[in-house]
Order: C-alpha cells, then sequence, then structure tokens
C-alpha cells in the first residue's frame, strides 16, 4: 500500500509521502511516490500516486512522452491546475483500461489514484485528487488537505489540526506525524519518507527532504510526539464517578 | 458501521462501543452495541458486535434461548473465556449460514465480528475477537488491546500509549481519545458512547459510562486533547534546514 498527504493552505503546499509497494505481502519493494515536473519556469507541478505501480509508470511515461512529441495537451500546455488534473485523468483512465480485461487473477485491480498539486503562471497554488474514474476533486476551507492509500490512521491529527491558517512549517511538522502514526500501525507504508514544503509563488522546489528509516530527525519527532502524547492523556480530565450508571444486563 | 475497543490489562479490562448502525447512507440508527451478562456470580461477560445487525440480534438471542432452556454448552457452563469464544463463534457461523445464500441484493453480507470479554470462576480476566469464521484471538503483551468495525482512525493512539501496565483510568482515557478521533473523522461511527470499566476480581459492573452526543465530559475531552495536540506539535523538534537535499526532477 502507499500513504501520501497534500495540504494547500495560506502558506503554500505540504507534500508528503512513503515508499513502500507490495505485490502480495512477500513481494515487498520501495519505489517513491512524489513525481516532480520542471520543465518550465512558469509551472512547478508535483504528482503523488497510490494503486498499481504499472498504472502509474505508465501514466508518467504517457505525460514524458508527451511532453517530448510536444502533443496538442501536455504538461507544458495546461493552463491551470484543473486541466492537468483532468489531463492525468484521461491518461490513468486510458492506461487502465489496457489491461482490465486482461486473463489473470481475479484479484488483479489495475487502478491508481493520485495527488497534483502545484502552481501554473498566475494562478494560486492548488492541490487535485485524482480518482481512477478519471474524475477529480480539490481542497477546500473546511477540509485543506488530501489523502491517497492508507489514509484512516493518520486522518484524525490531519481533521483536528490542520487550519488554511497554519503555519507552514506546523503544517509540515502535522503531516510528518500523520505519515509516522501511519508507518507506525500499518506495515504497508513505509519509509524512506519524502516531503517537499513548497511556498506560494516561490516556483522553486527548495525545500525537499527524504528521511530513511532511522533517520534522526524522525526519531526526535516520534520521540518528542510520544512524550507529549502521554502528557496529554496525564492531563484529560478524570472521569466523574458520579456519572456512573447502572448497566442494562441482556442475559 | 461501528467502533469498538476491549483493552485488557494488568487492572482489568476497559470496553468502549459506539451505537451507530447504518444500512446504507440513508438509513442510520442507534443501537447500543453492548451487551452484558450477568446470569452468573462466578462470571461477568460483556459482548461487543460489528456487523450485520440481523445476526448480531440472532446470537444474542440463540444465547438468550441456550440458557433458558439449559443447553448442554450455555453461557452458565463455560469454564472459561475461550470456550466462551468458541460457543460464541459457532452460533455466529450457524446464524450467517442461514441467510447467504438468500436471494437478494448482491451487496448483501451476514457476517458479524465480535468482541467477547470478561472474567470466569478463577480464571484472569481477558478479551477474545472472534472473526465471522468463528474462530477467535485474544490479546498479548504486545497488543493488549482488540478493535473491531472502523478500527483504522484511532489505532494509532492505542499503538502508541497502551501497555499492560497503563493504569486502568488513564487506558480508559486513551480508550475514549480513541472513539473521539474514531467519530470525529467517520460519519458512521457516532454517540451514544458506552464505556465499562472492570477491574479484575471484581466480578461487579460498576463503572458503567453511557456518553450521549454533546455530553459535558466528551466535550471537555476533546477540547483538552485538541488544545494538548497543538501545544505537541508546537513543541516538536524543528525541521533542520540543512537536512535539505536536491530534488529528482522526472519531466
Amino acid at each position: 500500500m502507499t500513504y501520501c498527504i497534500a495540504a494547500s493552505i495560506n502558506e503554500g503546499l505540504i507534500l508528503v509521502s512513503d515508499s513502500r509497494t507490495n505485490a502480495g505481502i512477500d513481494n515487498v519493494s520501495t519505489h517513491g511516490k512524489m513525481h516532480a515536473f520542471d520543465s518550465r519556469p512558469d509551472r512547478k507541478i508535483i504528482l503523488l500516486s497510490a494503486g498499481n505501480l504499472a498504472t502509474t509508470q505508465a501514466v508518467l511515461e504517457q505525460m514524458h512522452r508527451d511532453k517530448i512529441k510536444e502533443a496538442k495537451v501536455n504538461i507544458n500546455t495546461v493552463e491551470c491546475l484543473s486541466e492537468a488534473a483532468d489531463y492525468l485523468g484521461h491518461i490513468s483512465v486510458e492506461k487502465q483500461k489496457q489491461h482490465i480485461n486482461t486473463q489473470g487473477q481475479s484479484a488483479f485491480n489495475p487502478s491508481a489514484t493520485f495527488i497534483l498539486a502545484g502552481q501554473i503562471g498566475g494562478e494560486p497554488h492548488g492541490a487535485y485528487m485524482i480518482y481512477a474514474e478519471g474524475n477529480s476533486i480539490t481542497t477546500s476551507a473546511n477540509t485543506p488537505f488530501l489523502q491517497i492509500g492508507e489514509s484512516k490512521y493518520g486522518k484524525p491529527i490531519l481533521d483536528r489540526f490542520l487550519k488554511l491558517d497554519t503555519s507552514i512549517d506546523e503544517a509540515a511538522r502535522c503531516c510528518l506525524v500523520s505519515m509516522d502514526s501511519t508507518i507506525r500501525s500499518n506495515a504497508s507504508v513505509g519509509a524512506p519518507v519524502e516531503m517537499l514544503v513548497y511556498r506560494k509563488d516561490s516556483f522553486a522546489f527548495q525545500e525537499y527532504y527524504c528521511f530513511d528509516d532511522g533517520d534522526d530527525y524522525m526519531l526526535q519527532l516520534r520521540r518528542s510526539w510520544e512524550t507529549k502524547l502521554r502528557e496529554a492523556i496525564a492531563a484529560l480530565p478524570s472521569l466523574d464517578k458520579n456519572a456512573v450508571k447502572p448497566m442494562r444486563v441482556e442475559l
């Protein structure tokens, strides 16, 4: 499996992804899921991918060929992020179709989901999630983040903390905690963890981090987080013993 | 959906369950999922249920009839929790079988999972999770808790905090945070939240709580938790800007 997060807040974007892929529990590999497109100075686009690795790689290859051949629509011609999301969704559906009727294991599933984020021209920065069906959604003021893959473990911390006006440095740490919680609780999500902090209007991939398993900073983050959680639980209000109720007995 | 937790720690048991059931998103009801059996002074047994409500109710009804009719094996004759888990698993499989071949919607799924916890005679307290297939697992020193239903949202806090030697009061608050996080992040899990704190060898259902939506204590707990999380994120170590790496660009 996979876990990727994109937070789109006032100050910019945070993108975080793990690197574990598996085709069955005994066939585990490491493949980065963060892909950077930097082909023109007026655009910075990042893709995060989850799902079938063959589909993901075929989509990236097609995007590459479209650019080289200067196809009518390619990553250099799209004028805004939603157009880029449509373009990606179209390729993704085409690539999935090629294999969906292939004879093989009944469990075969070529579907893939993507997050496309970045900034193009004078448009604001943003992030889109592209479903396997090719359609897409973006973030909103209520929910300024998107997740793909094993999203449930790391959702509560994002739900509780992440707002549009969260500072970009705190948002980055919050996303790393969300990733670390997922790695801790699910063996199919694993290091290296990639993170890109994109400050709006910078048009630069300057703050990219890659944390290996056992990275000092990630260990410090985890230790600090677990210490603070213990303090937080100790500080929670005690149960009011007067609120005890009679228990209904069934048998 | 449903979310239920059973923690089995040195000092005793914590059992927490939500009360939302749904047959489709437009057919939502409230049904408690915590069922107490108190038919003999030498045993206290609690059942938590997730999955098909008809199966759950049929299982409870059968257990009731077995007891009344003094069947060879019933909740009053089982000598330990693992025997009770086997008994329950057997009934559950029988009840599911009755409906699995019924003509109907293709999405029909009669499966149900249970947690059976408590204490019988001179045996130690404990908890078992009974799968839809009728087999069961119990807790261990490494993982002193079981979850059924929507378990992913609330797993990280249990993974990070809950140990065999955690005090029973802190374990109770930790389980409530796990439940509250799940309710916050998933609309299919909802109040009232039931909690039973069972102190080992007490053979009494004395500390039972039922928190309605908007309950004062749960609101305090949530506010306190969210404040502490913000403090925890603020206190996390800052990213080392010297750890920035060059980003590999694909296109």
